[in-house]
């Protein structure tokens, strides 16, 4: 049994070795090198522009401004193609632009030898703007003569609402509390350790290759189609290895750039190389939210209503639009299905760095604020905060009545039994009643998740997996689903040797995806791969063990149906007596000369379920109130995920998903000034990246469940981990000072104004210890 | 109808604007040189070898000898694998050797920082050797106490014999007069563009790339795999474009040798990038024959009886083995089925270059034997050469006696008898009359040949196609026979179009193969590829159709069997109204949410039949006695090619193959010296393959029959063209002259030994006129 073991990542001695080639090292001789030339002004319009001087450079090979490029908008969130027009992403980008919406918009590219030459010649670039006030707060940007960022647009790029459950206000009136809350994140940046970089180059006069670190490679070749105009067919994505994108690189931020460069250059190799600091404000970012949220409880502890408004700033483009809001807000519903729940999100333009998807898409901004308002109402009718989730979550059984669809597993009960023993709450909650005063306080949280597997009904779930036998008695697998990192390779191979009876060692998975060839799937986010691709790879996997008796069949004079694979090795079904090997049935069915062929299977699956998934953290953290300092002593993630295909790497993405959510729980965010839009940390230095030195020891669990729609049980694993360590840090920090940190991040910054209005320091600073 | 036009190459704009890549441009940076140290005796074995000065010269890696490489014993020979170990290829080779066999044999090999340092480093080896005579001449071969080229192994590589149709000594002592000749051969060379290049490197601990310029990309796979002992799916080959093959890249010479060095090397890439010098004399050519036949006729015509015994050269080692012979062997019994024929050959070793399959694999040599042999008997009974063969050559519904096998389709009589109204046949005949004396002379010849399409029943025939349908309503199609520059993906794309209803420019083969998802075929090689890939392809594309309409049924409620495609439209059947364009129907298929999929098909095929084709050759000729020079007039291959794909490849190809037979009749020929071996034209210099200036206009025609066991009623074109224009210059020659040149090739230098011979050259060497 393949499923469900440790077993070795498929691509770990590539990695180990240095072997495994990212997009750096497909170097092509006589590449060239190009440099986007960015706006340093956050809202405007370019007066004039002159790219002479930067042309005559020697070594540069030319210079396009927004006067160049096609003039077809195009939108860059990597969603599949919708066929309802209403679901369309929002279609507000050109490749270069005249409209300044951000500080460092893409107003013109230099095409150069080198990135040395191409940045002296950004240098030699001369530009005059018109400016505008940029318009970064929400009340800016909401008020009804604020200027129009995309002319002909509202500065609302989305809205919606729904209500599920009873009558919310009047679940509200009946509440015996209704509490209320405001809370706000920051914007993050994911931190990816591979910047972005793509490079594009013709094999005839028609065809265009884009080789691109992306996740998304076939929706990267539909949008640069989108982008340039061109049929499809036209454009080839190549994915090799990928260092990393937690939802930025599910942006088709570079492709249809590099794609109109070699178009213009008359095919030769572009690369566009982009530098951290372009990175990490010239790609996207994480929404920041404002969110109110309301609550209604009951004394015996039932939460019968809430209520959420929200506004999320997706900066000066659309990028994913509304989706991001409309997804974090959806979670409630399978968190909490038996509570009445009302949601309004908008989502605004602003004059700040594009927003996108990132790691948990809206559900980390939308569950810190629910978990916190969980906390508090939990606090306010005196109850344990882990019974009074007991007794409010999800069970198995349960109606989603945002979906309307049974959630059929659901372990998230005994997450939270397995974490509170793990802490040993009880205890340590009495123990801790002695750290409420003086300099060090200690205190415990906890928080709660649910996630989806994917974005059905949204968008269509499409995975493809082809298999073939090779002589040697091994199968190649192709699939279109994206290797990121994640592992995603690792367990379509398990999943190929469970239902084949194969070893693991026994399944190669051919790497990085190619659009011409590599099966049809819409690529890494949504945590959807494991999920989606597991029922595309049992279907082909029980295509081709059938079509392999069947040849086993021809050759013994047995039926096919009779016979099984056990261990590699054709055998009688049940008794297990041996055949024959799988090597020599392989070398029958190429190269017998009447019967056989290669044997191949093939299946294009669609996925129309989307299981839900739970989990929740568990946080001891000591707090320094003279130094507005945090340290977490103890963290655990407890999930359910299904059936866990790989536990060594389910705790892999565990981990970082954790050490990701103590960041943006801590130090993470990207400073723009709130007037000039100017960015002041747009680099590891500055932008407070944990280091492993500010990570404790992370724990992690796992409650197993059966997820019966999914191939092997499994369900979503990717982002959930990054969810809850926000909330319950911030529980955890309430517990220990009494004081609510509704804002992110809860960095000394942040701590000492909020401990300063609380009367926990002194009008100087002081502590009141 | 997309089959029969003379569609452009599919790659014609990658071609001409340079924009294809060929195994020499995918450099990889870092990527080391390799370089044979090669013997400079013919036969013998290394004493000594001192490989330390090469060692430290700066720039060098490693050297390898002999006594570095691994003992198991493998063969070279690109044909599929056989069940049947009487059928296995002469496993005689190692990567590097200490028993020298020719002048150039491969005893070490250095790797180096670049060509030019590992060929300094050639030079610092020493070498001693134990020299043993060269065994060249046939008689010295076959001697009793001859030594074994390879030990422990006859010097007759592999022998047969057949008789088919009535006792043939009985039909010789019944004919009315019997003729005897004997005929030889000469060693030529492919002379392709693109000399041998090979690279490999590792991207993990386990597997081995290797990007090669091979025509069997899956056969060399699986040979390195026997070279190294190491399971077949560690390894993967890559074929970019390919400068031309014509069998000397259907021998798998450099594969195991980058992989073994990569594996040495840590993983490095290392090439191998043959020079024109070690490509002519250090990789394969064709195999000298020596022949003697036969020929049982009839007064009025009838040719009743044939004996062959022939005597193929394979060289140092075995390589294809006797499979040439045999090949070429087979060809009389579909050329002249009712003719009573016996059939002899003897492969020997020889201590020259290695022969290997060379474009009509043995059927150069022996049907210019038999084509020689059929024109001195209708010369013997007074008949015209054209009235000889229409009465004796194959029509349609003759049994090939040989493989017991119906002749479906054949126009061979067509094609003499269009050849004849070509060259204004029984006109010119009379007015060459006056040109039969004198310095200058004049006459006509004509030969006819017939092939196979591909190797069926001696090898497995097997081809593979996946065609995907794309979002813009194109496809995509994979096919693991290999483009070498035939045209191969032209006809497969033609052959798709015409299936699935689409337009040639809807369809897109994927160029080069990749052993990881490339459908498996085992390659270009035995004309096979356009017979057999053709109903994998058929199947494949009418599956992918059957699934369009399934899915056109399901967006319109109509049943699919209901629909039809016509120019890329879904239309009802029959009427052909227009229901939508296939665009529609492909986003529909990808992106609707709950119904369709990635639309696919794949085919493995393995096809049991095999059809003959035939052709002629008519060629006027001018022999200019005093320079022993022959000028060609005029020149026409007429083939029986069953459906022409598309003309104007076709037609290149019989272009291509009559250059190739007119070098062949002419002028080419690998000299050796058969005392000591050594090679005195290994190259482009004093090789005297011909340019343009010494060919003439070439003319061709087809006979287009149909072959039912065809996907497109096509057969074979590749080889056959090259097989006719030496016989029938013979022929000519004859007919001016009344001299046989009964020697390859018919230059100067063997015509003035015959002219003198006959006495048309006094004993000064002076022309008698």
């Amino acid at each position: 049994m393949a499923v469900g073991k440790s077993v070795n990542r498929i691509d770990a001695v590539a990695k180990v070795t240095g072997r495994a080639e990212y997009t750096e090292d497909l170097y092509r001789p006589g590449m060239l090198a190009a440099k986007y030339f960015r706006s340093n002004i956050a809202h405007g319009r370019v007066k004039t522009i002159d790219v002479e001087k930067a042309k005559n450079l020697k070594g540069v090979e030319a210079v396009f401004t927004y006067e160049d490029v096609p003039k077809n908008k195009f939108a860059t969130a990597g969603h599949p193609f919708s066929l309802d027009p209403g679901h369309k992403d929002v279609a507000d980008r050109l490749i270069l632009t005249r409209d300044i919406r951000f500080m460092g918009d893409e107003i013109a590219i230099v095409v150069a030898q080198d990135e040395i030459v191409a940045s002296r010649a950004l240098q030699l670039i001369e530009v005059s703007y018109e400016e505008y006030t940029p318009l970064i707060r929400p009340d800016d940007i909401l008020k009804k003569d604020a200027r129009q960022i995309h002319k002909g647009s509202s500065n609302v790029v989305g809205e919606h609402r729904y209500a599920i459950g009873t009558d919310v206000d009047e679940a509200l009136k009946a509440a015996d509390y209704v509490l209320e809350g405001e809370f706000e994140t920051a914007m993050v940046q994911h931190c990816h350790i591979e910047n972005h970089i793509s490079y594009a180059y013709m094999d005839d006069l028609d065809r265009i290759i884009i080789i691109s670190s992306t996740q998304i490679p076939h929706i990267a070749r539909r949008i640069v189609g989108e982008a340039l105009n061109m049929p499809l067919s036209r454009i080839r994505v190549i994915k090799p290895f990928i260092g990393g994108g937690f939802g930025n690189k599910q942006d088709v931020v570079l492709e249809p750039m590099v794609a109109f460069l070699t178009l213009k250059l008359n095919g030769r190799a572009v690369q566009i190389n982009m530098s951290r600091e372009e990175c990490m404000a010239g790609t996207r970012n994480r929404h920041p939210f404002y969110i109110k949220v309301k609550t209604g409880v009951m004394k015996d502890g039932t939460m019968v209503a809430r209520s959420m408004d929200a506004i999320s700033i997706t900066g000066a483009y659309a990028s994913h639009g509304h989706a991001i809001a409309a997804a974090g807000g959806s979670k409630q519903s399978s968190l909490y299905p038996r509570t009445a729940t009302r949601f309004h999100a908008r989502t605004l333009y602003a004059n700040v760095p594009v927003a996108g998807a990132m790691r948990a898409y809206g559900s980390p901004q939308i569950i810190y604020a629910l978990e916190c308002a969980t906390e508090d109402a939990a606090r306010k009718i005196g109850m344990d905060p882990v019974e009074f989730r007991l007794k409010n979550i999800a069970r198995q059984g349960d109606i989603n009545l945002l979906s309307g669809k049974e959630i059929l597993s659901c372990g998230l009960a005994e997450c939270l039994i397995k974490g509170r023993a793990f802490m040993d709450w009880d205890k340590k909650k009495k123990t801790y009643e002695k750290y409420k005063t003086g300099p060090i306080r200690r205190g415990l949280g906890v928080a709660c998740l649910s996630y989806a597997s994917g974005t059905y009904p949204v968008c269509v779930e499409i995975a493809g997996a082809r298999i073939a036998l090779n002589q040697d008695g091994t199968v190649h697998v192709m699939v279109g689903a994206t290797e990121i990192g994640q592992g995603s390779d690792t367990v379509v191979a398990q999943m190929v040797a469970q239902t084949l009876g194969f070893s693991y060692e026994q399944v190669r998975v051919v790497q990085a995806q190619d659009t011409d060839v590599s099966p049809f799937d819409t690529g890494a986010y949504a945590s959807r791969q494991a999920y989606v691709v597991s029922n595309a790879v049992f279907r082909a996997a029980t295509d081709l063990k059938k079509k392999i008796l069947d040849h086993a069949g021809l050759m013994t004079g047995k039926s096919g149906s009779s016979l099984d694979i056990v261990n590699n090795k054709i055998v009688v079904a049940h008794t297990n007596d041996w055949v024959m090997d799988m090597k020599t049935l392989a070398i029958d069915s190429y190269y017998h000369k009447e019967r056989g062929g290669q044997l191949t299977a093939e299946v294009s699956h669609k996925t129309t379920t989307n299981a839900p998934v739970f989990g929740c953290t568990f946080v001891d953290v000591e707090v320094d109130i003279p130094l507005c300092k945090i340290k977490i002593n103890t963290i655990i993630n407890v999930h359910d995920s299904g059936v866990i295909l790989n536990p060594v790497q389910a705790g892999g993405q565990v981990h970082g998903g954790v050490f990701m959510g103590i960041g943006a729980a801590l130090s993470e965010e990207l400073l723009i000034d709130p007037d000039s839009g100017h960015i002041y940390n747009n680099n590891l230095l500055d932008y407070k990246f944990p280091t492993f030195m500010d990570i404790p020891r992370i724990h992690h669990d796992f409650v197993e469940t059966f997820e019966p729609t999914s191939g092997y049980g499994n369900k979503s694993l990717g982002e959930p981990p990054v969810i809850t360590p926000p909330p319950a840090i911030r529980n955890a920090i309430l517990d220990a000072t009494g004081v609510c940190i509704n804002v992110l991040p809860m960095s000394p910054h942040n701590l000492f104004a909020l401990f300063k209005k609380n009367g926990l320091m002194d009008s100087k600073g002081g502590a009141h210890v």
